[in-house]
């Protein structure tokens, strides 16, 4: 039974002030990931616990600041001289770490800000996810960092790597240095525990961060670091739910017009936000709202941790993909077609070559093999054409932007073949293994010279020379074919994300609150707002709503209706009555006096306090939906899709989180799935795309402008010669 | 550079008849796996050629019968004693393997049907797949095999494996044997060079066949022989097209209520497509097709080959789930969380452990784990928890189905370690790591004992004691935590298709041709059939639809329409008139005479030849749509989506292949997206699911009872009082 895994449990110290060395950076995080010196509480020297491991993997790391324990009795730890309080530290260290018993916790936090040390980890557990208790634990250093300016990780975190200066203070040690790949984590696992996943698959991380319970540094404040680290060409993402989604969306829509990034989110159902809930104590959300702060921040999305691995790796090392085309080569046709159409599927061509590149290619082919792309040089072939001769050829081609290879294989294919071989001939197994390794020389070279990714697929792994080859120059290889297209497909998501619209510029920028709309929300019903002001407010703010009056009498109804037109809509309108559909008290396509009167006495009937909204019937068959939503975390949501009575059947719509730009809400108005009808569909026009972009624009600018709306709801929102006009609004004032 | 894969090149031999051995088997795939003779030409003394290694592989293989290589100048091959020419052999052979020359391929495979083989594997490529040359010499061998009853696998193809005799044919050799999971695949490439990704997986193949371009026995054959194969516990399969899809429905669909079929089909985009027809030659089907086809099968359906391998081997190792309830056990939350949410998003349960369970597990837990589900150990903890005493509580519990594990490690993270323990605690490696492992033997059995499935979550691969234990016990292990639950869920999945309702008994098994419909497709206007005789064909099958009647005068029309009562619907109904609706000939909601009249003249004055269609409007809000299409080499395809107008628009629907039984039509119509429209939904009641199930029993009857109809389209169907009501049907004869 493993032993180094029992609970740390080692000092529990009163320290004292002492002189100090300020540490002056950049961002918190600067300093964190780059200390001069490190002081270490809760490692000792009984190798059979964890803080001892983190500090050996500290001193074996590489890092070259001191390094200085702190031990109730031990004088040295670990061969460091080590000082039995805080206060005894001959200078205030650059950074604190702690891996000490919950309770001790507060006090010697205290103590390091006294002596001046203004950043600290906190790998120490049992905080606010634990419950109540550990809520006021955590609220507790929570005020002794802020009344010394201390910035810190966690607590309940597994610490931090950082290979490019080198430091490593979680209880793995480092296996690849210097990669461009750095992971921002609220689950210390991915930190710490994968380090053999990664080792196997050639990945080397850069820069990792385990967040922890986020109490004072969020992972917000950790993405914005490896946004601005030079040596940092992709950004992976762990959430199980952030805190401050506004920061967070305008932070990560800076970087990744740059920078890829790409994240999974786990707490967009009932169990995931349970176990995140009992993990980290994060405040999770529904998968849609996720998905659409991740399209608005332009990260892209995946469902394993596997994938934020290996397409992060993919991002970080290959260059950026130019288009969608790519060209796919194999020695084999299941491999090859798996590729094909999991390229298609996810948005990427795989376009039949051009009879020049074809002929070119078809030089190394033998009788059966195709070159139309994919090109399948089947089984029985030489490597050369697969590894120099035909990709020079795709990377040389301007109607190629990205190549993917599945099959290149060498020691690890012979290598199962030898026990057969040897026993009919007797050969070395040294030099037979060597005999067959493959130059890949010029392969691994064309990425970088012609600037186009390349992915690999292959069923070996490091046993395989060819394996160790890309790992060792960073191409990124898979173990299914499919998954070298998903990754090649992260690449495209990027290209779009790098050339969509501008993010920034929104046209009512330093706009003010519209007068009219403050006072109609001051001069609000104070049992709620009715449908008549809510479209009157929606007015206020430029967006297009059916023309209608508000009639008190028969004659003011029969009035409004001539003004307006048969046929028209009547309505009950009144704070008091929530369903008014139910209800009966929605008259549409009311197409006469007779029948007006007979609709307005109804209404009467019901509520004889009631108005009666007498509202243009508005022409036009497609309907959409618009509204505001709120989530924890969160600044009001803008959300899109579908509308009618079918609405909550069809479930097809997309959030964005105001203020939105009109390239959000263009974009959020492109992604429902029934978009063809924004087309022109049938006879019916074009919808002018714009005029609903900017409708959604201001929706998001009323719930900023007024947070005493607690929902909007606007359905259906008709679509009128090709224009957007809302029929119907509802909105609760809270 | 390897030269074993050269293309082979060794034999062109002309044969003579010789004596024979008839082999009598129960299907043609039962003595092709498991042949006591073999016949082997294209295999020589030279090791670096691809026949050779297959025959090596035959031979190391441990196969126990008689092995007869065929050689035009060597007196022995390999060890064996070879024949100059088929005709020199002692007897025919239960199997003939042919990797010779293409243009050899028909004279030799004549050659041993003279002597009497009637089974045969033609591993050469350079037909069918390669064009119209290719086309003819593949019926060439056709027309030989069935001259002599002869039946084959390929050509194009890579061999065959049999473990359980055992037998392997292909370029790689075996390393794990016995096992339960079988493969027929489409690509040669997924039976022989994916051995060392299984072997790092501990998957152990059972069956694999590798079906070429399926010119005789096609992956159909396969999958009823591995249904029938009492040592194949689950089958994969590999598809870039299905040419039989009727036979692979009937076949698939009674092997998949006992024994699971998982399958990835890659034939369903454009590229995709293009490459398989390069590949073997294969006719692909759009994807929503192959959907349906899965569905009605009971085939669970995943998009990689990796997922084939690996959900494969959970459903073929482990005992069936018998629920959604899955208890997750890990020492991090990440992982956890990971796989609870991906539990939830694929269907399955993670709840909330009933106090007594929370209880039972809190014993073994420290300060701030959770028992909640998932229970999270925390890193700091030892392994008896996670290995021993918590498993035992899960797999005990009545309300638990299903156990996910992910944490379990011993030495492979004891090694990532050791260099560093090492230099500050010398200790002998081998003793340092033998100490660490952990003991597995309760936990895996654990599964068989309670009869509930364990999938493990580890980073680490066979350098880890505890990876290498699971494998040996056929466990299957997943590197990444949310691939374990996309596997639990495929066993649930599995469940589910167990306990569906029976696809036996057709209620309308037996039936006759209504003598109605014969007349009136017979006799049907040659320009083609009009919407009021379609509707009458349909009525003769009790396919409910509008009142209406054809007038060809005003009174005629105003008698109808006083018979049906206003509004009435008022259309063109003429063979010559093809898109009505664009061509303003359809009139909706016609109120009065005056309104009728003018849509009559209008009609006719479009076509003074058009009868006209006086129908009953049917009031109802809700839209269905159905249909039949047609697809190379499937039999007629029901379809059933949203209608409407905006059907196009929503692409919400799904395809069931004719035949339907009754339960094919209701889970079809449940597993459109916006099904909520079935409902109750909101004032509307409930649709009469049953009536709508019928109706398209029925459609697909008349599909199969008229080949001369080309496609039907029922648009809109319309829900009226909960029953289904065809207003609009539109068939092409052709």
């Amino acid at each position: 039974m493993i032993e180094f895994l029992d609970i740390p449990n080692y000092i529990s110290t009163v320290c004292m002030e002492s002189e100090r060395k300020v540490s002056m950076a950049a961002g918190p995080l600067e300093t964190i990931m780059n200390p001069t010196s490190i002081s270490m509480a809760g490692a000792s020297n009984n190798l059979r616990k964890m803080g001892t491991i983190q500090l050996i993997n500290l001193i074996d790391s590489g890092f070259g600041g001191e390094i200085m324990p702190i031990h109730p009795k031990e004088s040295e730890v670990l061969g460091k001289k080590a000082y039995r309080t805080v206060s005894e530290l001959p200078y205030a260290p650059d950074l604190a770490i702690l891996v000490v018993p919950t309770a001790v916790v507060p006090g010697m936090l205290e103590e390091f800000g006294k002596i001046g040390t203004r950043h600290a980890i906190i790998i120490t557990a049992g905080f606010r996810e634990t419950g109540e208790k550990g809520r006021e634990l955590e609220k507790r250093i929570i005020e002794i960092a802020d009344a010394y300016g201390i910035r810190f990780l966690g607590p309940n975190c597994l610490g931090i790597v950082n290979t490019h200066l080198p430091l490593n203070v979680t209880v793995a040690p480092i296996l690849r240095y210097g990669g461009g790949f750095s992971l921002a984590s609220q689950s210390g696992t991915y930190i710490a525990q994968s380090v053999q996943f990664l080792q196997r698959n050639g990945i080397a991380m850069g820069k990792a961060i385990s967040v922890g319970n986020e109490a004072n540094i969020t992972i917000t404040d950790c993405l914005e670091y490896l946004g601005e680290d030079e040596h940092t060409k992709a950004i992976g993402l762990y959430i199980e739910g952030i805190r401050d989604a506004g920061r967070f969306l305008d932070v990560a829509r800076k970087i990744s017009r740059r920078k890829p990034i790409v994240a999974q989110y786990v707490g967009g159902t009932e169990a995931g936000a349970r176990s995140g809930s009992s993990h980290t104590g994060a405040m999770a959300g529904p998968d849609y709202v996720y998905d659409g702060l991740f399209e608005q921040a332009g990260i892209i999305r995946v469902s394993t941790i596997e994938d934020v691995y290996r397409i992060g790796w993919a991002l970080a090392t290959q260059p950026p993909l130019r288009g969608p085309r790519i060209g796919v080569l194999t020695n084999s046709g299941g491999p090859g077609t798996g590729i094909a159409t999991t390229c298609n599927a996810s948005g990427l061509e795989v376009p039949e070559f051009s009879p020049e590149i074809q002929d070119q290619v078809s030089r190394y082919l033998q009788g059966h093999a195709s070159a139309r792309n994919p090109v399948d040089l089947t089984f029985h072939i030489g490597m050369e054409a697969l590894t120099i001769k035909i990709p020079e050829i795709l990377f040389s081609a301007p109607e190629i932007d990205g190549v993917i290879i599945h099959g290149i294989m060498d020691t690890g294919f012979v290598d199962l073949l030898y026990p057969s071989i040897n026993k009919r001939m007797p050969i070395d197994h040294e030099k037979f293994i060597k005999f067959s390794e493959i130059e890949l020389n010029e392969l691994v070279r064309m990425p970088h010279d012609h600037g186009k990714p390349l992915l690999i697929s292959s069923f070996f792994d490091e046993s395989d020379h060819t394996v160790r080859v890309f790992h060792e120059h960073s191409i990124p290889t898979f173990d299914s074919p499919e998954k070298a297209a998903q990754a090649m497909a992260a690449l495209y998501r990027h290209y779009l994300i790098r050339n969509r619209a501008s993010a920034a510029g929104r046209r009512t920028a330093g706009r003010a609150v519209p007068e009219r709309a403050q006072e109609i929300v001051a001069g609000c019903n104070p049992k709620g707002m009715d449908e008549y002001s809510a479209k009157q407010l929606l007015r206020a703010y430029g967006i297009p709503t059916a023309e209608e009056t508000l009639a008190g009498s028969r004659e003011e109804a029969l009035d409004a209706a001539r003004r307006l037109g048969y046929p028209v809509a009547v309505k009950a309108c009144s704070p008091s009555i929530a369903h008014k559909t139910e209800h009966g008290l929605v008259f549409l396509d009311v197409n006469d006096e007779t029948a007006l009167v007979r609709a307005f006495d109804a209404i009467r009937a019901y509520d004889a306090d009631s108005q009666v909204l007498v509202a243009e019937m508005i022409k036009g068959k497609r309907e959409f939906m618009a509204g505001v939503s709120y989530f924890p975390g969160f600044p009001p949501c803008v959300m899109f899709g579908l509308g009618g009575v079918f609405a909550e059947a069809h479930r097809d719509f997309a959030i964005r989180l105001a203020p939105l730009t009109e390239n959000d809400a263009d974009e959020m108005i492109g992604s429902i799935r029934a978009k063809a009808l924004l087309g022109p569909y049938r006879n019916m026009e074009k919808v002018d795309r714009e005029a609903l972009a900017d409708l959604l624009v201001r929706l998001g600018d009323i719930a900023l402008d007024f947070p005493a709306i607690k929902e909007i709801d606007l359905n259906p929102i008709i679509i009128t010669g090709g224009a957007p006009k809302v029929a119907d609004a509802l909105m609760i004032i809270g």
